[in-house]
């Protein structure tokens, strides 16, 4: 499924706790982190598309402790050996995951469900505009009405 | 309202964005970081009372992306200006902040409103059990029952 190189996928733990649950994120020791710069979130409307966006310095630590959110994954980057691929991944409680992405590749959210999603980024910078470039939902050939 | 010395609370930003807003949680740049260790999830039942911990080390930034947490802290320290006191503060996104609590004061937390709510940590330091203390509900006497 995750088929883009450098693209990770890591379990987490939701510790069963009286009144309320502890559902883990980062830590300093866990795969993927690599710095810390910034934690925010990104809420995402049921049915809305946020796409394209490319971090030129930093790696996403994606979490969707709330809903259920489709992240696409797209990779042009020239002489990757997984260059033209597009990958997807749903993130939610249900099988909780950390989706770590890398520098340089194109990445799209779509709200699935019937709840505005959300998703924590635990990022290795602190925000920056200019290391952030968009392009139109039209840019790349992918079919958003096709889940799975 | 925050009684206690060296405890904060300091405004955050949420940030429209078309398809889902962005909620700042912390920055390296931002008041009352200290370091990070983890960033973990804690869920609070609707009702359900958790009290009382103390992290000996730890300081915690208590962000609620979720529902509504009112969060108590008590104060016994010797020789501290407010050893003592009880305060408490209602954190969700309705008047967004964070709040930032030293180490060596006890803290519960409860759900107000009709939805599991949801508070991230930023902690300074993973998780380690042995610098956590717990106390029952009843060890300190405060209302549970009177909310403001």
């Amino acid at each position: 499924m995750l088929e883009i190189t450098d693209v990770t996928l890591t379990p987490l733990q939701r510790i069963p706790v009286a009144g309320g649950d502890v559902l883990h994120a980062m830590k300093t020791t866990d795969p993927g982190f690599s710095g810390f710069g910034e934690a925010y979130f990104s809420t995402v409307e049921p049915g809305a598309v946020k796409a394209w966006k490319r971090h030129r310095r930093i790696t996403l630590n994606l979490v969707a402790p709330i809903g259920v959110v489709r992240v696409v994954i797209h990779d042009d980057r020239l002489g990757s050996p997984t260059c033209g691929v597009f990958t997807q991944v749903l993130l939610s409680t249900e099988s909780y995951c950390r989706l770590t992405v890398p520098p340089m590749l194109w990445v799209g959210f779509q709200g699935l469900g019937d709840i505005t999603a959300m998703l924590l980024n635990v990022a290795n910078m602190v925000h920056d505009p200019a290391e952030i470039d968009r392009r139109r939902i039209e840019a790349f050939s992918f079919d958003w009405s096709e889940v799975r």
